[in-house]
C-alpha cells in the first residue's frame, strides 16, 4: 500500500510529492521545524496527510528520553521544570505546524489532539516523546482504517460501468494510505466494479496529472486526464456519472473547502443532474464553524501560476492571484462520505449525528 | 496596433504565437500549404485571425500573374484552360485550409467567400491572385473596423471600476487587430473607464497567461492571472462584475462554441447574477446551424496536456483527452456583441435581424 510517510529509527520519512511522477525521493525529517517546512513547501500535501505529518512532528519536537537509573519516573502531581520545558517546546512546535498551512482542518485537529494528550501524559510523568510517537502511529493506522471504511461505503454509491470524475489528489498520497475519493475508487475496483476515472489535471500544482494519475496507473484503474475547465463539457455530453472529491475542511452546515476548482465542478454537476460526493474522514469536520465563509482560504505565491519548473511563462508585468481552495456550498453537495457513515442533507443534522456517534446509511 | 499577420512583397508574415511572450518571431508564408500548416499547428489562432490567414492563403494558392504582351485580358464568357486550372488550385487550397481546424466559423466563411469571389473574377478573366489578395486585405481592414465597432458597443455595457473576466485570448492576436473581448476592454480603457481584467491562464495552451497578459500589459491595462478553475470562487466573493469572451462559432439560436472552459464560466456567472457577454464579428455566426450541438468540436492531441515544452509531466500510462472547445447554451448568454449591434435574447430573432441588416442596441 502506498503511504506518503513512515517512521523509522527515530526519524520521519516523507515521499517528496513535488518530484512525482518523475522521481521517487524520500526525505528524512528530524525536527518539528523540518516537518513544518515540508508541509509549507508541499513536500507532503492533502488534508489528512498533513495532519498525520504534524502528529509525527509533535513527537519530533521532543528528544527521546534517556532512561534515568535513579528511577524517578513515578507518577507525581504537577509538572517539574523539565516537563514544563517540554510542554513549552510542544506549544512552540504546535504553533509552527498549525501555521504551515491554514485551510486543512486535519492539521489543527491532529496538533491539538497531540497537545491535549501530552498534557495528560506530562501530568502523569510519562515519556512524552514515546507517547506522542505511539499516538501518531495510532492516528496513522486509524486514518487508513477510516479510508477503508469510506471506500466501502462510497463504493456502494457507484454502479458497474460508472465514469467518475475527481479533482486534485484525494488519494493514498493525501492520507495515511488508501485515500478518500481515490479510496472509494480503489474499493469499488477491488470489489469488481468496472469504473473509469476522469482526473482533472488540477492547476496550478498538477496534483491530478502528477499524483492521481500515478496512483491509479499503479493500481491498474483506467484513468484519463482532462484540463480542469473541460469537466462541464464532458458532463453536458453525458460522459460523467458521478463526481467525488476530498475535502480540506467541512463546516457544520456541510459547506466544503477543497482544492480550488471544486466549486465549479459541483455547479456543473448540479446543472446536469450528476451526484456530487465529498469523501473525507471525520477529522476534516469543523463543527465550531457554522458555515464555509468562516474558513480561512490560503493564498499561495503567484509564482505557482506564472512559472513552470523555474521558468517564467507570462510577461514580466503580469501578476497572478493564487487562492489554493474554494468553498462549495452545502446546497449543491449530494452527500458526504465519512468513516462513520454517509451524511445526506440537511448536513447540519446529519453531520452532528455522525459526530455524536450515530451511523447513517452505514 | 498589434496585428498577428501582414502581407509584404508577395508573402504573408505571421507572428509565431507559440513562442510568445518569450520571443517575437515572424514566419514567412509563401503557399496555401504553409498557411494551412501554420493554422493547424497554432502559429496563428483565434477564429477571426485564422479566417484572415486563410483569406490570404487563398491568394497564395495562385502565382502572381505575368502580364502578357498580347493583351488577352479582355472579358470573355466561360473559363479557359488556365483559369480552370487556377480554380482547381483554389478548390484544393480551400479544402486544405478549411480542414486545418474544424470549429471556427470564420475559417470556412473566409475560404468560401474567396472561392465565390474567385469564380466571379475568373468568369471575367481578371487577375485572380491580385483580386484575392486585395480581397484578403479588405477583409483584414473590415475585421479591424468590426472590432472597433464591437469595442465601442461593448464598452457601453461596462461601468467605471468594473472588474471584468475573460478567458483565452480574444485579443488583437486572435483577430486582424484590436480584438473582440479585449477590444471591448481596450475601447473602454481608451474612453477613460478604469477597468481591471482578470485573465484565466487557459489550459492547456495558456493563451490567457501568454497572449492576453502580453497584450494587456503592453497597453497598460491592469491584468491579473488566475487558474481557469478559480473564476467561480472569485465570482462567489463578489470580485467579478462581468465576463466577456470571444467565440469560435455561434449557432442560429445563440449557442456559442468557444475555448474549452467557457461554459463553466457562464454557469458560474449565472449563479452569481453576473452578465456573461460574447463579443464576436458577424463572420462568426453560422445561421445554417440551428443549435450548438451541430458544431464540430475539435479534439487535439493529448500531448498538449501531458507535456510541457517537450517534457512529459504525467505517468507514461496515463492518457489525456483534449477537447479544444465547449458549447455554452444560449440560455446563459446575456448578450452577443457584434459590429452590427448587440443581440439579446431571444437570439434566434435578434441574430437573424442583425444578419439581415437591422441594428439592435446600436
Amino acid at each position: 500500500m502506498i503511504s506518503p510517510l513512515y517512521w523509522d529509527d527515530g526519524a520521519l520519512y516523507m515521499l517528496d510529492q513535488r518530484l512525482l511522477p518523475a522521481d521517487e525521493v524520500w526525505l528524512k525529517m528530524e525536527s518539528a521545524e523540518d516537518v513544518a517546512r515540508a508541509i509549507r513547501d508541499m513536500v507532503i500535501r492533502g488534508a489528512p496527510a498533513i495532519g498525520l505529518a504534524a502528529a509525527y512532528g509533535m513527537a519530533l519536537a521532543l528528544p527521546e528520553r534517556v532512561v534515568e537509573p535513579d528511577g524517578e519516573d513515578e507518577v507525581r502531581g504537577g509538572l517539574d521544570a523539565r516537563e514544563q520545558e517540554n510542554m513549552n517546546h510542544l506549544f512552540e512546535a504546535a504553533r509552527r505546524l498549525e501555521g504551515a498551512r491554514p485551510t486543512a482542518a486535519n492539521l489543527s485537529w491532529a496538533v491539538r489532539r497531540q497537545l491535549e494528550f501530552a498534557s495528560d501524559i506530562a501530568a502523569e510523568g510519562g515519556d512524552l516523546h514515546k507517547a506522542l510517537l505511539e499516538r501518531a502511529q495510532q492516528m496513522h493506522r486509524e486514518d487508513v482504517e477510516a479510508n477503508r471504511a469510506i471506500g466501502g461505503l462510497g463504493a456502494g454509491l457507484l454502479r458497474d460501468g460508472d465514469r467518475v470524475l475527481t479533482h486534485c489528489n484525494a488519494g493514498a498520497l493525501a492520507t495515511g494510505g488508501h485515500g478518500t475519493a481515490l479510496g472509494v475508487f480503489r474499493s469499488a475496483f477491488e470489489s469488481g466494479l468496472n469504473i473509469a476515472v476522469y482526473a482533472t489535471e488540477t492547476r496550478p500544482y498538477l496534483q491530478g496529472a502528477r499524483l492521481t494519475a500515478w496512483e491509479l496507473v499503479r493500481d491498474g484503474i483506467p484513468v484519463r486526464l482532462i484540463v480542469d475547465s473541460a469537466a462541464a463539457f464532458l458532463m453536458a455530453r453525458g460522459e460523467i456519472d458521478a463526481v467525488i472529491t476530498g475535502a480540506d475542511r467541512i463546516a457544520a452546515n456541510g459547506d466544503v473547502a477543497n482544492k480550488i476548482g471544486t466549486y465549479p465542478l459541483a455547479l456543473a454537476a448540479r446543472e446536469h443532474g450528476i451526484p456530487f460526493y465529498v469523501a473525507a474522514p471525520m477529522s476534516t469536520l469543523d463543527l465550531e464553524l457554522p458555515e464555509g465563509r468562516g474558513i480561512e482560504i490560503e493564498v499561495r505565491s503567484g509564482e505557482e501560476i506564472t512559472h513552470f519548473r523555474g521558468s517564467r511563462m507570462v510577461p514580466e508585468m503580469a501578476e497572478a492571484v493564487n487562492h489554493a481552495f474554494d468553498i462549495t456550498p452545502h446546497e449543491i453537495v449530494s452527500a458526504i462520505i465519512t468513516e462513520k457513515g454517509i451524511a445526506r442533507p440537511p448536513f447540519a443534522e446529519s453531520l452532528t449525528h455522525l459526530f455524536e456517534g450515530g451511523a447513517e446509511d452505514a
